[in-house]
């Protein structure tokens, strides 16, 4: 199994950086106050696409082969990563496929179709979607590209953490969400491979555990029919980001529901940008753990602001 | 009746600069593209108290004499200039005294006593403010600071133009909401100080449209019951106002409720930025009249972003 390095996701960002926007790192004194530390901001809910996702996918899409490109790309996703291949597959000439649940957010659907990719409804659950993908694959010839369990969607997601660092390079921890894996997995490769003294944490709602599991017992464990308002979090990692996790994140914390949706109208009122449920558990974090980042800097990796504003949580 | 100049605000620029945000200038391929034009937010939404009113307080705080510091400040607002007031004041180390309408937004409610100021309720309409206030400063010689009706305050409220234009000086339309008419003064006199050439247009509000009539009559008409989602749109221009606004402004536009909670929406949606309904305006100007900004390049004030998440008219 070949794990990235810091070198593949520098080589990422130089290939993708044409594509991307460098989103802005963001700060608030109010904030600050408030949980008595520096927080630094990747706002990623600035992405194209309105997530980090757009950096995986355009990395991977960049990556195929004249062959392959003639044939396009195929992927199941709850929302973010579907939007995020078929622009990246658009602005490249590529076709895209896209196989997604029935139960995703409105927003999140016409984003997919808004961008021309073929989309095929499925029931909501991982096996509804393996299937559903294993057959366009088979029909079209199309190249997988999985959410997070691929090389170069990794390196891809890893460049939001490159451009954090460059931007605040003197931080204490960096904190990404964890829900399959790949954001945490390239955002700890780049950080690790930056600078060792840095602790890298992993934010996972306590409805949706399986990461911390995993990673405190040192095996595998897949979530089953997690409930989370974090809705961007609910797949469970693979063999390739456990490894890459196990190897360079320090702790995994998880958060309650309640803290996630409060922290994501905090965000809101005070910093006045939209972050979805998913991107504010790294908030959460903060807020539950009042003494590990009291008088520290922490970079935090908003991963999305796709949310459907007839459906709020508060 | 003395009316500002270019230099007042650049003078009131200097002066209050320490003390603001130089907020960004965002702009959206999305919107470009479905609106056809160049649109230039000026994000107030972003300044302390999520408001362009902290620029306009923050001036006439630092005009204060000795003596008038001493026995403090009192406004009436239905809540940006409040909190705005009250910061400001706060600040610089003056007691402010605000009267604000029962039916206030809870967050604008929380914001002023968070700053520290001290609270009069009265009942939502002018009579009753005023009352309370001429009472205020009766027993306690604090000095008014009206939300718009006041040269210092108009002078402070032109200064987000002045940064506008100091970052995008080649367009052709400023848009600004109207309400009492503070920031169009301010803006409408920054603009054509600058360059004659722009044109300045008022948005307001169709269901609150007494500027229109008085900008189009010629006289002074105050407004009577305005309901409109725009709630911090509902004040009637002043003797001041007007005279300023009739010297500067090209024209008044009015806009559906639709449209405001439309555009409102879209902003959330495309840019993930927070903006209150009053806002939406400038850009409901665009989406109503698209002959008259095809192709043009037009810079839009977005006034704030408080927001009750609880009551979203969507």
């Amino acid at each position: 199994m070949k794990l990235p390095t810091i070198s593949d996701i520098m080589a990422a960002h130089g290939r993708i950086k044409p594509y991307i926007h460098n989103t802005p790192v963001l700060s608030s004194q109010q904030l600050n106050k408030m949980f008595e530390c520096e927080l630094y901001f990747k706002c990623e809910n600035f992405q194209r696409v309105g997530a980090f996702k757009f950096r995986g996918a355009t990395n991977a899409v960049l990556q195929l082969g004249e062959a392959e490109r003639k044939k396009g790309v195929v992927t199941h996703s709850s929302g973010n990563h579907a939007a995020a291949l078929a622009l990246a597959a658009s602005m490249n000439g590529v076709k895209a496929r896209i196989v997604m649940p029935e139960t995703a957010p409105v927003v999140k659907k016409n984003a997919v179709a808004d961008y021309g990719a073929e989309i095929t409804f499925c029931k909501p659950t991982l096996q509804a979607r393996e299937e559903s993908t294993r057959k366009i694959m088979e029909e079209t010839g199309a190249t997988l590209v999985h959410p997070y369990d691929n090389f170069n969607v990794i390196c891809g997601q890893g460049t939001a953490a490159l451009e954090l660092l460059s931007d605040k390079p003197d931080l204490d921890f960096v904190i990404a969400p964890v829900g399959g894996g790949g954001l945490m997995s390239g955002t700890s490769t780049c950080v690790k491979g930056i600078d060792s003294k840095i602790q890298v944490i992993g934010a996972e709602p306590l409805n949706a555990n399986d990461a911390w599991k995993s990673f405190n017992s040192g095996k595998l464990v897949p979530s089953v029919n997690p409930l989370t308002v974090a809705d961007g979090l609910l797949t469970s990692l693979s063999e390739l980001t456990f490894r890459i996790i196990q190897n360079n994140v320090d702790q995994i914390l998880t958060v309650s529901e309640e803290s996630i949706i409060s922290c994501m109208l905090l965000v809101w009122e005070r910093m006045k940008i939209i972050i979805e449920p998913s991107s504010a558990t790294v908030l959460a974090v903060i807020k539950e753990n009042p003494g590990i980042f009291r008088g520290k800097k922490a970079g935090l990796i908003i991963s999305g602001g796709n949310v459907d504003f007839r459906k709020l949580p508060f």
